[in-house]
């Protein structure tokens, strides 16, 4: 079965979240993927090991596809926390429609997998445009993103093939001040006339990210920065109409479609991609509850430092990622159920766990013993790990594979 | 042609040198991994990409090969930076044999791959003794370290099948004050005189990182802790042998070993591993200069943010990693032929440039200009690359493909 999500009306067509409900309970691991350790505990891993707790992620997925229903708006999600198949499954609901993607790498991969609808929301690389434009004759739905008049240059210089049209979406900067084209710039309105007007072009939509949402702590100030990009992307889209010009509208970050706001309804998509997971830095911005971070680090301790007061443990920063500085009151990650441990620094292999206060209890952490960190960025923990292990209520059900490279 | 470093004197046996030297001639891309690519320019590559320059990673590899057989020490090079099977072949001068790994993934990949000899230099983890009783039950020459009696203890509970022996290295800690029993503790003649006297077990050798030489800056200070950590080592080996006990002796940094004293000659073996590739870390150090170092990621221009005075290039975090913080005059990384820029910041697919003084003249940096990017720390820089690509005077011989995960 083949469809487009970019036609499909959460609030009208009920049937896939009917249907996703049903997909929801059959067990998501490819059978071929499934490795002789099904139904062990986790104790069984060898450390460090990344596990993912898919009762969490199963339920991170189904609220936000909830959640974008009850606002109205179309759930894009992104992939560029897990790279897997089967997140990317759940996130869509088994559909294969309608995904973002940060490297042509995993635009690739998911095409490779019956994925379409994909934007590569990247502003357009030009050492990609060959591999952008065989992407696009080949999908229904390949989109890319640019920001610079330059890079509209090097789409006209690239026809696509039988008069198939490139499926542009301008980025906007609302004030998240990365990539983007300023929404206050005249630029901004000149650049999206210019896709508009060109011939083999197709102004599809504008898309804002807010990733200033991650400087927010709690739901009042996430909201204010979801306002403030709502706001100024409608108030484009209000300047595009009264030049003619009308097409998508989107913006994302996983605070901001954590707690949308009414007026994101007005918007034709959103793009959140962390939520499906969440992490330590998610929980202190106030997307989520601890409880609702579906990733783990399993890690050992591998040896007592009692001149230095230290524990250490086999995760490094090859299993973690340098992702926060340490600069969490636990350092570079939680501790689970250890509230009383810092994980202080780390070497490639190595990391190294002290008290916050008084002296290490050494009788309570003899060498081999399984701890369990929650990371500060499951991004960049994910990355880590050519491998996941998948579990459900401490129980092995198999393994995913991530797309990596660019 | 099978043979064991182990019995391989570097001094009285100049075969092998001379036989490496014929090696490094031929071109070291194994033919079925070469791609499309072989021959075309660096800017034919999509970016970001790891490159690698062969003619300096050969030139650091017999540099090292040609120091240590001055020293008369035996060269056992540790394949934590690279993982790969072709600068492993390099740095062992073709024999496959006297390596050193820092997980069981790449002792296990070294070992299908016909390498032998190999000492898996981390704490015995309590969860990979059957993997490696495997391992030792299958290699000629497979050796652990621990630095506790309760890991002696697992390896008792294991005897290996017809009888053969664990080969144990002992982890002193010489200072370095990572892994390894402390060498001024009773503690640490006990459990040397505790492995050797353990039936099924033989106490193959001292084995020491001077990890602390990574706070050294110049010659001086490094030969001061490669002295310190040597006499360490030479000392422990008297303790051990007013009790009848004689075995090998290693210590190993890559500081050290660049600018090695010469009391480390008395030494058995020295185990450096980044030297192959090298890094700015290293120059700061005083252990290269920068023109030693052998790899490069390269990046685009991707966008223009004149309102903060910045580049956005497409290397973020995970194309070179978080290493050092961005602690360096210019940020995250060197930027090859423009030390007027500093990489500031990066989220996971993009970095920042900025002007260390004065304001960007964009009209040098046109969206697409591609640029070098010389890695504070290569080992964490390799780590995030699934595929290096490896040239000779900028022009492409093919990939490497690296090993991954624990």
């Amino acid at each position: 079965m083949r469809f487009l999500l970019r036609t499909f009306d959460p609030l009208k067509t009920p049937y896939l979240f009917q249907r996703s409900r049903l997909w929801f309970e059959r067990v998501v691991i490819a059978p071929e993927r499934a490795v002789s350790m099904e139904g062990q505990p986790l104790s069984a891993l060898s450390s460090p090991a990344l596990v993912v707790d898919i009762d969490k992620v199963k339920t991170n997925a189904q609220r936000m596809i909830e959640r974008c229903q009850a606002l109205g708006v179309q759930l894009r999600p992104h992939m560029k926390t897990h790279k897997t198949l089967e997140c990317a499954d759940l996130m869509t609901a088994g559909s294969r429609r309608c995904i973002v993607v940060s490297t042509l790498a995993e635009a690739c991969f998911y095409a490779d997998h019956g994925f379409d609808d994909i934007i590569y929301a990247y502003s357009l690389p030009f050492d990609k445009i060959e591999r952008c434009a065989a992407l696009s004759e080949k999908l229904d739905l390949f989109q890319v993103l640019l920001d610079h008049h330059d890079a509209l240059q090097q789409l006209k210089r690239r026809p696509l093939k039988d008069g198939q049209l490139w499926h542009v979406w301008l980025k906007l900067d609302c004030g998240n001040g990365r990539a983007g084209v300023l929404h206050s710039e005249p630029e901004a309105l000149s650049l999206a006339r210019a896709i508009a007007g060109t011939e083999g072009v197709e102004l599809t939509g504008i898309y804002a990210h807010c990733g200033n949402t991650y400087s927010c702590t709690g739901v009042e100030q996430i909201q204010a920065v979801a306002q403030d990009t709502t706001s100024c992307v409608l108030q484009f889209m209000e300047k595009l109409k009264a030049v003619g010009i009308t097409c998508k509208s989107s913006i994302g970050s996983t605070p901001s479609c954590s707690h949308p706001v009414q007026d994101m309804s007005k918007l034709s998509e959103v793009h959140p991609g962390n939520y499906i997971f969440y992490d330590v830095q998610q929980s202190m911005i106030g997307s989520c509850s601890l409880e609702d971070v579906a990733v783990r680090v399993l890690t050992r301790v591998i040896g007592h430092c009692p001149q230095k007061d230290q524990l250490l443990i086999d995760c490094g920063w090859s299993a973690i990622s340098l992702d926060g500085a340490g600069k969490l009151p636990t350092g570079y990650a939680i501790i689970e159920g250890h509230p009383d441990l810092k994980l202080s620094s780390m070497t490639q292999e190595h990391g190294r766990l002290e008290p916050i206060s008084g002296h290490l209890d050494y009788s309570k952490y003899p060498l081999g013993t399984l701890l369990s960190l929650i990371p500060h960025h499951s991004c960049a923990t994910a990355m880590m790990h050519p491998v996941y292990h998948v579990h459900s209520k401490g129980r092995l059900l198999g393994t995913w594979n991530p797309t990596r490279g660019w």
